[in-house]
């Protein structure tokens, strides 16, 4: 591969993700040719960005070619969809068809549409590389593995309000939730990580990138954040990855794989400040937008979506002071609950569930 | 591989390991059929085993044809090494030159004569499959994984004393020695395992079985023995290995892989009983057997063979009551400073090594 840089487009280069994405670019440009880079409003750091990598397409929102045009652009290998909520939807399918590996760190395109990707990408012969620490941590478990998963187990660190007592709960604000212990992610990320309804979608993800049931995906919590997870084999092994938190290391593997490129500016984990390595079950009472997502997730069909795009509503609402913490999982429950789901849904199928979710998430916001 | 079983020969049938390897042999009997057994000495437990297993070849001690012999049988495909001591080195070079897959659980041989092992399965084009629990874990985090390992951490249970004060590990029996808080395996390696000889050699085994320079093996003490080692890789990602403490499991994958086979006999880890996992730096100093065996390791020729001979002697005395638990690191240092150590040594150096070492220690001991 010496001399081959593999040519990315990345979607979503202004966000949390893109822009760690841009520093693993910078670390390795012999091995990285950034062609593409797309935004969605952040105009400035975006013209840093063109500045930086000289991308043969760059776009902002509506100015210049679409996302789904970037992502099967012929000079695009690989294209990266660091995008949030269902803007990622179209050109991860676009990537797929034009034959592109997909880099996936936007988690709603697999809980609203994860059927119809999962099906594209097994037709084209695409590889779905997980950014998510937690995806990518299976997926490093299962290299060069052949044999059926027993158990997926997904740690979570259990959010910035994981030692506050649950009457607590109520009243905290955007501000608190927003100081995770462990992780720096965006807001939405945050929030959802607060409540573990981030937790939940990566349940939904991991059933379809691993096509493993959701009876065999069991989620405990970790708050150290050094076990990313862990796979079980039915012969009773099990294996775990780990690391420092930091974003950078699954991204990079997502664009290394199968290969892994030395980087030391990544810290290594120093096991004599580690300690112990606390594991611990989850105590769904605590987290109903956890046990939601399962058990939306299992239903299929359109309610996923919902799910999905009701708490991308929520969480804006509750980052701009105007409903509380707890508001979210009633939001939620009620939404998913007023739905008419549609089985075997397709895509359009899917952005009327989104159209429809959206407007009732609101409304019930501003009543 | 449906309908294709491995023919498999088990030197040291009436071990702990051999005993265990058959307890498998028994659960995939489509899988695997054991074509030649030999053990050293329980001549009633061998007739057993020839009565359930109906081995093409079987073989006693000195009665029969050599260990060797039977590694190089046409019959065979898979040889496991499950003998103790020096004896497996012949028949593993045996099995090597006729082209056979060998899965090591003697510790020995690696130790021994790693450096001529390792290059002449290289040269045939023969895996070498680790049996023991860390070994296999390293061994397991690697597949799939075709970049430099940056680090290898051996986990350590710490043995039967680990909670002892270390003014107290003077006048420990070998009754006491034999407790060991986690693993069932047989005396010698209990032994090795409360003074952590054991890792000692297993640090020398994986700089051979690996090709890992001595400086990038790490050993902690890891109380609970869930996970069984990890590896680093460069990109900052590390791979760990976990499972009950059940030599099966290991002995299993090592006849199985690159497949796993579904086995419910082996209990699963669970979780909720572990609670953490506990990971602490070793401490050199009460455990002088591994400083000597890194040292001894590092340093090379035949002096890892004298290390390894004057063990078994010492611990032989140890378990007769006639030497004490700190005289086993003293006659292991003062056989290795009385030694003539050779570069490059050939085979029949390290067996004259060997002899002198077994005679030296011996005398030692007798004094």
């Amino acid at each position: 591969m010496a001399g081959i840089r593999k040519r990315v487009a990345l979607l979503g280069s202004t966000g949390s993700i893109g822009r760690q994405t841009l520093q693993i670019a910078r670390m390795f440009p012999e091995r990285i040719d950034i062609v593409a880079l797309a935004a969605g409003r952040n105009a400035e750091l975006l013209n840093q960005q063109v500045e930086a990598f000289h991308p043969k397409i760059a776009s902002l929102a509506a100015e210049g070619p679409s996302l789904e045009e970037i992502a099967s652009s012929p000079e695009v290998d690989l294209v990266v969809i660091a995008t949030s909520g269902a803007t990622g939807l179209l050109p991860t399918l676009s990537a797929i068809r034009s034959g592109k590996s997909v880099a996936l760190a936007n988690k709603e395109v697999l809980v609203m549409a994860g059927a119809i990707v999962m099906a594209e990408a097994l037709r084209g012969g695409v590889d779905i590389k997980p950014v998510d620490s937690e995806h990518s941590a299976i997926w490093q478990c299962m290299q060069g593995e052949q044999s059926e998963i027993s158990q997926i187990i997904l740690t979570a660190s259990g959010g910035a309000f994981r030692d506050l007592p649950a009457e607590e709960l109520a009243n905290v604000t955007a501000a608190e939730a927003l100081r995770h212990p462990t992780w720096s992610m965006g807001p939405k990320v945050t929030i959802d990580s607060a409540n573990l309804m981030n937790k939940g979608m990566e349940v939904i993800e991991a059933r379809w990138l691993f096509d493993v049931p959701f009876d065999r995906i069991k989620v405990m919590v970790h708050p150290g954040s050094i076990i990313h997870s862990m796979v079980e084999f039915t012969d009773g092994s099990l294996k775990a990855q780990l690391g420092v938190p930091d974003m950078r290391l699954p991204i990079q593997y997502a664009l290394s794989h199968p290969d892994r490129w030395t980087n030391s500016e990544i810290p290594k984990i120093d096991f004599s400040q580690v300690g112990s390595l606390k594991l611990s079950p989850i105590d769904f009472e605590r987290y109903p937008c956890l046990r939601l997502a399962y058990e939306t997730g299992a239903a299929g069909g359109t309610l996923p979506a919902v799910l999905s795009v009701a708490d991308e509503v929520a969480v804006d609402y509750f980052l701009n002071g105007r409903i509380g913490f707890f508001d979210i999982p009633r939001l939620l429950e009620d939404t998913l609950g007023r739905h008419q789901p549609k089985e075997d849904p397709s895509i359009d199928d899917i952005f009327e569930a989104d159209a429809w979710a959206r407007e009732t998430a609101i409304r019930w916001c501003e009543q």
